[in-house]
């Protein structure tokens, strides 16, 4: 892509009423821009990065079983009423009233409609199990929307939803959401801890939140060293670490004996990322689904929730992924892998070798080519600040002896090399 | 993916509401469920057309120059306040309060809000001529939602944006997008007829409706013959179709002076899935977005807005490919290419057999395996109606003779194969 056809418009001030990193970041990069109070719009750049992490979560979630599908965002009043849930939901519940004064919302979430639409077709135990994901837009009306897309009002969510037979596979279902939330986590480079959770509004005993360690976190969490110990690939991984002690800070007070000795206890500040719920039948039962069993009988079936802040983990990474020049994307999700600079646009060797460099590296990987008509210093702050792996670099100088200068954003590395083996080294 | 991990209530009756062929196809192959009048959910092989559509028109967006971003769904009332279009807008628009009060609503389009993010950050006419598209959900409160998600109130739309230094560079733009639109259908298996347009709440005078030929559409149009001898990947495609004869019935009926002799007028029926405009300084006036010119003065940027029904396309697709037995999709936008049906589930030999193709197959392309424990007639009725494009099906008296039999979903030809051979055959 060549910058002067997208729209990547970078801020050289630091917004103003930006509180945190990832806010100002996303700002200064041209990730996003406000549009309304807690309400962004995803310019290229950060669409992009939004995209490469919904298909990490996307992956996770089909390798663990469940199968993908998409529920609207505007929600009858009436099906949030036989759940009970419409007048206990509270004032961040967006209602609205259609041209015809129906009582509609904007999901904040999706307990109902999936239990609606699954039951509605499932009368047998041979339907179940069954765990069914969508990925799609939230609404919840912050009363005070802040920093950026972290606590923004509308906001992209996966959210999964388990239907079982009975205990035991409810929990198998859960431990395999528990899987895929830790193999997200570092399939997206990130450190998360599971920390076992109050059951707030969606209700259900077992409960845990995950917490991506920053330095800028949000919240702190308290946890046992051992945990980090734990391979989360072994078998055995979620029991182990559903038996280590991790809490956030305000749980953590109300301990009056906490397990864990003194110099194993480590305090971390944290993001919070992921919720996941299991709740048996509070929603079959209240809104009347059952199925037939094996034996003739009929059950309620049981069910768990397992939601992702697919948007806020674009903020998680670069709270986690950054320097004093900007962002610094991991290979992942990083919006382009190479930041292509013209030194001298309109020079014709410059200009050569670049066009050269963009169609031969396209071929292979992605690349923004900053072909603008600005000065170098510019681009250089541009480029740090937006934070692309790979920096391939022509100037003038260069070209005459047939090189260009690599920079490696993470490390800082610089080399001279030939386009060739600048191409070489990228695409090996 | 197999049968019995995702989620696909085929129905066997005809929904007594469904009024068009699309819509019962969709209903009874399991592709969508509505949640409230004119609100679907996408269940998943619904789901997997749509993303696959998607793809193809975002891809023939790329080429044609334009720059993904994503809009939020909801917007501001005061933005639309600033072009004099909020109260013009009428019921349609989904109009909502938030739990401050502030005036808020449901984007039906975005040309108030592309204009206000692009003229933030845009002062100069070197950062011009840019196209910026989305593809995200809309509403429109339609007063009578009918035919499925045809006209539907939440609905799936890839919007475009123009904007450029004058009146030549905006008919660039247009022509661009407008080749686009040919590309996208013909990429899409759909033959597609622009018809001049009149030009609607929008405004402008260059205006172009898109429609889907399909014996079954919703609407007939009367057009030149020789349209049909146009070549779409002709440098002059554009400007010959712009000026060949094409009429939507209501605008045809009031032409008193038909130029097309009445041996070359054709009446066939579509569905409209595509809508372009130019229209200028509309919203770059009303709104106060002007730039600076090369020469020291200032412009308002002329602008276009193009507009494709993403899930209306997904009907479309359906009216022009289908028969007695169910959907026959296209291979580009099939849920999956191959349906591999087990006529003796349980039965080790014919396991055993699915097994191994259900591996190898998947391998190479996307493969349904219908593995649940049904009648052989109900398996081949399912997959007749979800019309992939080829359907393996192993039985007991085929694996004792080493054999499978394939079946084309479109021709209905079949053929007894070795395994082997079925899988050259389907991934040659």
């Amino acid at each position: 892509m060549k910058m002067s056809r997208t729209f990547v418009p970078v801020l050289r001030e630091t917004p103003a009423d930006a509180e945190i990193v990832s806010h100002r970041l996303m700002l200064r990069a041209g990730l996003i821009r406000q549009t309304a109070a807690g309400i962004y719009a995803w310019l290229p750049l950060g669409l992009r990065v939004l995209q490469k992490i919904s298909d990490v979560v996307r992956a996770e979630q089909e390798r663990a079983g469940a199968a993908e599908m998409l529920m609207p965002t505007i929600q009858s009043a009436d099906l949030w009423r036989k759940s009970g849930r419409y007048d206990a939901y509270g004032p961040e519940m967006l209602r609205i009233a259609d041209r015809s004064g129906r009582e509609m919302l904007y999901g904040p979430t999706n307990e109902e409609m999936i239990t609606q639409i699954f039951m509605s077709e499932t009368k047998s135990y041979r339907d179940l199990p069954k765990t069914l994901f969508h990925i799609q837009w939230k609404f919840r009306d912050e009363v005070r929307p802040r920093f950026g897309i972290m606590r923004g009002r509308e906001f992209l969510m996966k959210d999964a939803y388990s239907f079982d037979l009975d205990e035991a596979g409810m929990k198998e279902s859960y431990e395999a959401q528990f899987r895929a939330y830790l193999r997200t986590f570092a399939a997206l480079g990130l450190k998360a801890v599971p920390v076992r959770a109050p059951s707030g509004p969606i209700g259900g005993d077992m409960s845990h939140e995950f917490h991506v360690l920053a330095e800028t976190g949000e919240s702190a969490i308290f946890y046992d060293a051992a945990l980090e110990d734990i391979d989360i690939d072994a078998p055995d991984a979620v029991e182990r670490l559903s038996a280590t002690y991790a809490m956030e800070e305000e749980e953590h007070a109300k301990v009056a004996d906490c397990p864990v000795p003194a110099d194993r206890l480590l305090k971390r500040r944290g993001i919070e990322v992921g919720h996941i719920f299991a709740f048996g039948t509070k929603y079959t039962q209240s809104m009347g689904f059952s199925v037939q069993t094996k034996d003739g009988g009929t059950i309620h079936p049981l069910m768990g929730s397992y939601g992702v802040g697919v948007s806020r983990l674009m903020g998680a990474l670069i709270e986690a992924n950054h320097d004093d020049d900007g962002i610094v994307w991991p290979d992942q999700v990083a919006p382009y892998r190479v930041g292509l600079i013209n030194l001298r646009q309109g020079d014709a060797d410059c200009d050569a070798m670049c066009d050269d460099l963009y169609e031969r590296l396209s071929a292979a990987t992605s690349v923004l080519y900053d072909d603008r008509d600005e000065r170098g210093g510019a681009k250089f702050a541009t480029m740090d600040m937006i934070g692309l792996p790979w920096q391939v670099i022509v100037g003038p100088r260069g070209v005459k002896s047939g090189v260009v200068e690599m920079k490696n954003r993470r490390t800082g590395e610089k080399m001279e090399l030939s386009p060739d083996d600048a191409i070489a080294k990228i695409t090996s």
